[in-house]
C-alpha cells in the first residue's frame, strides 16, 4: 500500500511552522497578516513544483488542483493557514499540510486518479483579528453576507477592514474560482482533535460524523449593591452568590443526562467587583454541546426551571447564539473508517466539538472530516501537538480516502 | 432641653451639597479637590463666625475652636468632608455639620462649658484618590508612615503625590497642632449607619460600642484550560465550577455561625473568561466581621477545612489583610445612650462594620460613635440618605454628649 512520506511531511510542517513563529513553540498568524502571506506563497511554491494549477477566488481561498485523468468534477481537501493569537502548529495548517502531502504522493508515485485533485487553503477561519470565524467558507456558502464581511474591522487597527486587507493582499481573486457542486464532488478536512479523547481511548484517527449541535446561553443575576460591613445577612441579595447557586445547579442537573453532552460556565463577569460591596449583578455564560438535538432540548428544559429568583435576585436569561448538529455524508463516514482499517490504524468515529470550514461546506457538497490526536487535548495555545508519526497516519488516511472517493 | 436647629442643619447640609454636586442627587468630592477646598473654605468662614479659631496640622487636619471657660484640654468632635466617586451626602460630612450644628447652637444659646469645643475635619478618609482611606488619622495616631504616605500617587494623574497636592491645598499646617492627649480628652465622631439595621429594627440611634474586626482572604483555584467543545467532562479541571463550590460551602458554613457575622464574596476574576474555554485560573475574596474575635477565628477555621483540591482543582489562599476588633471608650458609650435617652430617642447599641477615623483615634484618647438611620441601607452611592429630622435627632444626641463629657 502506498504510503505519504514522514520526512516530506515533517519538513512541510517545520517550514510552515517558521511563518509566524512566537519563539516560543507555536505561532501568531493571523488571516491576510504578512505571516499568513509568506504562508500562502510557500504553499503556492510547493503546489505548483508538484504540477497543479493554483487558483484564488473573491475571498482568496486557494485552490491548487492537479489535473485528473477524465473531465470530472474535482475532489477538495484542505482547511487554513491562519491561527489564533499564539496558538500551535498544527490547527487547521496540518489539514493543508496532510493534503498537500498526499497530493504530492499521487504525484511521485504516479498514482492514477480519474478526477482532478484540489487542495483548498480556506481564508480567515480563526476570525482571530477579524470577526466572524470560518468567514470565507460561510460567505462561499451562503452563511454570512459578503458586504457586511468586508466590513469587519481589524481587532488591533481602527477602521481597518478586512475588505481592505482582502485588495491588499494580492489573494483576492475571481467569483467564478468558488466552490461549487458544478465543479467540486466532494470535501475532505483533516484536522487535529483539540481534545483529549483519541490519546486517552488509545486510537489513532477520528472518524468523525459530524459537528455537534451547540447552544450558548447568558445568564444574569440582579441583587443589590451593599456594603459588605453594615449590612446584616438576612437583608441580603448577593448576585454572586445566587450566579454561584444556579452553577451548581446547572452541573447537577445536566451530569444526569447523556455522557457525551460537555458544557462549560466558561465566563463570568460581577459588578462593581469590589472586595467590600455585596455584588449587584452577575453574568456568566453557559456553553452546552452534542451530536444529539434532543439532548440539547433536555439541556434548555433545565435551565428553564430555574427559578426567576434566586437568593432574592432576579434571574433572566438569553441565547447569546446556537448551532444545529451537522451531520457529514454518511458515504463518505464510512469510506475514512475504511481506509483507516485498511491501513490497519485504530479509529473511533466521534462528533467534533469545535466548528470547522468542513461544515458549512457539507450543506453544499458531500463533506466529511478526519480527526488526529491532540496530545494531551492542548490546542489554540502553544502547547498544541501531535507527533509527526501521528500526522502521518493522518495523511494516509486521507490519501487512501481521496482514492476511494475517486473510484466512486 | 437645647435643641439643635432644623432649619440650620438643613442649610448645612444643602450647602455642602454643592461642592463637588453630581447633578444626581450626590457627590464626588475627592479629599484636597477644588471642590473639597472650597468645603473647607466654608467650613472655615462659618466657623469664624461663630468665634472659633481655625488651625490645621502637617496633614491638613483642621481644628475649629471655641474657647471654654476653664484651662482643660478640648473636646473634639468630627469626621470629613471627602467623599468616594459619586458618593452621597452624609457620609463624613455629617458628622462634621452635626458638630457645627452644636458648636453653633452652644454659641447661640450661650451654653457654658468649661472645656474648649473643637470641631475636627480629617484629611482624606475615603483613599478614594490617593490610598489608604483613612490615611491622615491613621499618621497622627501612628498607624501610617507619614513619608509613605506623602507619596501615595493620585488614581487618576501618573506621578501626582499626596504630598504634592498637600503642600498645593494652602491647608498643610503644623505638627505642633496635632490631636494629642495632652491637649485633646475625648473624641465624638457622628456618622451614617451606611446600613440597614437601624432603619429596619426602628430605632433612631446607633450607640457604637466599636468597630468589628475584619479579615479579608483571596481564593485561588488552579485547573486547566481546554476547549469547551472537545473536553469530555470526566477530564475537566474547571477553576470556575470549583470556586462555585468553595463559594456554597463557605455559605454553608459560615451561616452555621454567630447571627452577627457579615461576610462577602465580593469580588471574582476568572481566566481566560472566554465562553468556549475551560477556565484555568479564577480568584475570588472573602471579607468577614464580626465584634468577637473568637467568630472570626471559627470562620478561620471553616477556611482552613477546605480541601487542597476540589474539584481536581488546585486551592490555595492567603490573607489580604485583616483589622482587630476596636472597642470604644465604655463610659463615653454610656453617656452617648444616656443622651439618646434623655433626648426620648430610641435607641439600640451596635458595632460598626466600616472603619472610621475614630477607631485609630480610640488608641489615643477616648473615643466613640454616634450613628444615624441610613434610608435602606445605601451609602457610597448617590442614593444615600437620611432626612434631617433624623439628622438632627443625631446632632441633639452630640450635643448633649459634648455637655455630659464637659461635665466629667
Amino acid at each position: 500500500m502506498v504510503s505519504c512520506s514522514l520526512e516530506r511531511l515533517e519538513d512541510k510542517i517545520r517550514t510552515f511552522s517558521k511563518f509566524g513563529d512566537t519563539g516560543r513553540g507555536g505561532i501568531t498568524r493571523f488571516s491576510l497578516s504578512p505571516e499568513a502571506l509568506a504562508a500562502r506563497a510557500e504553499f503556492k511554491k510547493r503546489m505548483e513544483a508538484i504540477g497543479a494549477k493554483v487558483v484564488t477566488d473573491d475571498m482568496a481561498n486557494m485552490y491548487a488542483t492537479l489535473p485528473g485523468s477524465e473531465n470530472l468534477s474535482a475532489i477538495l481537501s484542505g482547511s487554513h493557514l491562519d491561527s489564533v493569537k499564539q496558538g500551535g502548529n498544527y490547527d487547521g495548517v496540518l489539514g493543508v499540510l496532510t493534503a498537500m502531502e498526499a497530493a504530492e504522493t499521487i504525484v511521485r508515485e504516479n498514482i492514477p486518479h480519474r478526477h482532478p485533485i484540489t487542495v483548498i487553503v480556506w481564508t480567515n477561519e480563526e476570525g482571530a483579528r477579524f470577526e466572524p470565524a470560518m468567514m470565507s467558507s460561510g460567505v462561499i456558502c451562503g452563511k454570512f453576507d459578503k458586504e457586511t464581511m468586508l466590513q469587519s474591522v481589524a481587532k488591533d487597527i481602527p477602521d481597518y477592514t478586512f475588505g481592505q486587507a482582502l485588495r491588499e493582499s494580492g489573494y483576492a481573486g475571481d467569483e467564478k474560482n468558488r466552490l461549487s457542486p458544478d465543479k467540486h464532488m466532494a470535501l475532505l478536512e483533516l484536522h487535529v482533535e483539540q481534545g483529549p479523547v483519541l490519546e486517552a481511548e488509545g486510537y489513532d484517527i477520528g472518524v468523525v460524523e459530524g459537528v455537534c449541535g451547540m447552544i450558548n446561553y447568558e445568564f444574569t443575576f440582579l441583587g443589590q449593591a451593599d456594603h459588605a460591613g453594615t449590612t446584616p445577612m438576612k437583608y441580603r441579595k448577593d448576585a454572586l452568590y445566587a450566579a454561584a447557586k444556579t452553577i451548581q445547579y446547572l452541573h447537577d442537573e445536566l451530569d444526569e443526562l447523556d455522557g457525551k453532552l460537555v458544557y462549560t460556565t466558561g465566563k463570568i463577569s460581577c459588578h462593581p467587583n469590589i472586595h467590600t460591596i455585596i455584588p449587584d449583578e452577575v453574568k456568566f455564560t453557559l456553553d452546552a454541546r452534542h451530536q444529539n438535538p434532543a439532548v440539547l432540548r433536555q439541556v434548555l428544559e433545565i435551565i428553564r426551571k430555574i427559578p426567576p429568583e434566586v437568593e432574592k435576585c432576579k434571574v433572566s436569561y438569553a441565547e447569546a447564539w446556537s448551532r444545529k448538529t451537522v451531520a457529514y455524508a454518511p458515504e463518505l463516514v464510512d469510506i475514512v473508517e475504511k481506509s483507516a482499517q485498511e491501513c490497519g490504524y485504530t479509529n473511533m468515529r466521534m462528533y467534533s466539538g469545535p466548528g470547522h470550514d468542513a461544515q458549512y461546506v457539507a450543506d453544499v457538497i458531500p463533506t466529511t472530516m478526519i480527526f488526529v490526536p491532540s496530545v494531551e487535548g492542548h490546542s489554540h495555545c502553544e502547547l498544541e501537538y501531535t507527533p509527526v508519526s501521528a500526522c502521518l497516519k493522518g495523511a494516509n488516511v486521507l490519501l487512501r480516502t481521496l482514492l476511494l472517493i475517486d473510484k466512486m
